[in-house]
């Protein structure tokens, strides 16, 4: 399991569109607390409206890792952003990247991390070994987000919901099992690089066990729906135990993103199938209601939207950029 | 994907007895034809009644691999053993190796196979790297064994499935997704031991585009209702697509392998959630029948059992060690 030194630097190199930032401007929304200042090469126009501070400035006012919060075209680290990488590891600065070349990929990166005892923290990668999952069940409550499809809003709902119970003095912790997350949390496993023998393991380590009011917010994965992705949700689905699961929907997609021959399941079905396959572990496993990404609906389609399926599964329907989630949460506690 | 030189070699160091070298007796019984000699050191008992050859005579005689086919305790490679196995690297043997212990952790061994251009082929270990499925249906037609339990025959049922189609001059290929699975075959992939993202992909790797008559008969992994390997599962049935499955079952286990508290499954349960899950990636998925392994019942027990269930289910219910696999090869073929 990966877990980060915060606070963070972040790190901007010379982007050119705040599209290209999007993690760096992820980090700055969900964990604001542990964001000390940016950093980016002379002719970056791109801002995060933070305090600028150098590498060293930023090491001295007590940073403890600079973070890479960009994708950038074909996932490799530019050659010119190496000087503040390498300035950042000497100055005592873990580096942290979510690209899909490796920090440890560049030989210089690597001697200045070896000389300086900083750590290089590819958070794309597997972060350790794990082992079989041993079934037993973890106390504390846990409740996870799963979805009709990948990418339409299980890491966001996972967030909001753990604001929303923090906010009403629940004891809550968001479990992160993918790159952006991990980099929010400061801590976490991507589920997705995991051996397949060991994914349900990994799952039960990132989840130990808590104290009885506790709840664990656990960031889905893939879909059951996915041809792809399927053995990450099962995996994590088992290893997680939920007690409670919310499942994330986009009613504007037809077919699994880049999967045109794959439709997207009907609502009823895919709860039914996620609770059938989630019982495995927990015999208790309920759905407490769906979050939803209606960006493309108008406020009139939303709420004919809402009443139509809140009626049709008899359960609560959010969407967390649009009224939050305290209908969910509202669930959980019941 | 592995693929391994044939014909073997079969090793067996000084194993004490039969029982470590159930691997090695497996590849005599299922690829005979595939195996020319066995060596052992002084002092080893145990013989598997074939030729006696040194690693240089039968490089001399053809062979292409060294297999070191037992289970030792630990799963070590015994120091002593590698006069044998440096020798056959030398004479141009590649060593093939299932257990825990990697050949190539052992520098004497990696040495020797700079040296002479064999290769140390760790089978328990991934054989390459693997993309995400692609969820495209493929030409040719495929069967795959599944489990309400791992263990309890799914790469035996699907030797005797693929001999039972051959023998009938179906055109038929056994696909190993597990240790002695990819020995006997001389080619495949441990399904357990992919990343999960890739799981899938890795299962479509494995069973490519065939003509249209041909049958993959692919070695199941695994359970659905395994807490710890389902996701292996999954991923090894959405990529495999398989047209058909059959059930693998041991009717004796009350409970999952170490795994006290996990129920064995009803069979009508499993079938229909196995189908249920393989209906995503091939909407036509039926099962054709049931393999049980029945060593524990006796003639008469056997018989009562297979009438009952074959009654109840309305499938074959057969046991490739009592009477064969005739009436699942019917199914397939119907």
């Amino acid at each position: 399991m990966w877990v980060l030194r915060k606070p963070y630097l972040l790190y901007l190199g010379d982007i050119q569109t705040k599209a290209d930032a999007k993690t760096a401007f992820g980090l700055r929304d969900w964990c604001c607390d542990d964001v000390l200042a940016e950093w980016s090469l002379p002719g970056c126009p791109v801002t995060l409206d933070l305090p600028r501070l150098s590498p060293t400035a930023a090491a001295a006012a007590g940073a403890g890792s600079i973070v890479v919060g960009v994708a950038v075209t074909g996932g490799r680290l530019p050659a010119h952003w190496q000087d503040d990488l390498e300035a950042a590891l000497f100055a005592g600065l873990d580096v942290v990247s979510g690209m899909h070349t490796k920090l440890s990929d560049s030989p210089r990166l690597v001697a200045a991390a070896a000389q300086s005892g900083a750590r290089l923290i590819d958070v794309r990668h597997t972060g350790g070994d794990y082992s079989c999952a041993t079934g037993r069940k973890r106390s504390g409550m846990r409740v996870l987000t799963v979805g009709t499809d990948c990418a339409l809003g299980k890491k966001y709902t996972a967030l909001a919901l753990t604001r929303e119970l923090v906010a009403r003095g629940v004891d809550a912790t968001f479990r992160a099992t993918g790159q952006t997350g991990i980099m929010i949390a400061g801590a976490g496993i991507p589920m997705d690089r995991t051996i397949s023998d060991f994914t349900a393991g990994a799952a039960e380590t990132l989840s130990p066990d808590a104290p009885a009011g506790h709840w664990d917010v656990i960031e889905g994965q893939g879909s059951l729906y996915h041809p792809a992705y399927a053995a990450v949700t099962l995996g994590l689905l088992h290893g997680s135990q939920p007690d409670a699961i919310v499942l994330c929907h986009d009613p504007t997609r037809q077919t699994i993103d880049e999967y045109p021959n794959y439709p997207i399941p009907d609502l009823q079905d895919a709860i039914d199938f996620y609770l059938a396959a989630g019982r495995l572990t927990n015999r208790a496993i309920r759905c407490v209601g769906l979050s939803i990404n209606s960006s493309a609906l108008d406020d009139a389609a939303w709420e004919a939207y809402r009443e139509r399926v809140s009626q049709q599964l008899g359960l609560p329907v959010c969407d967390p950029l649009r009224g939050g989630v305290a209908l969910l949460a509202d669930g959980l506690l019941a």
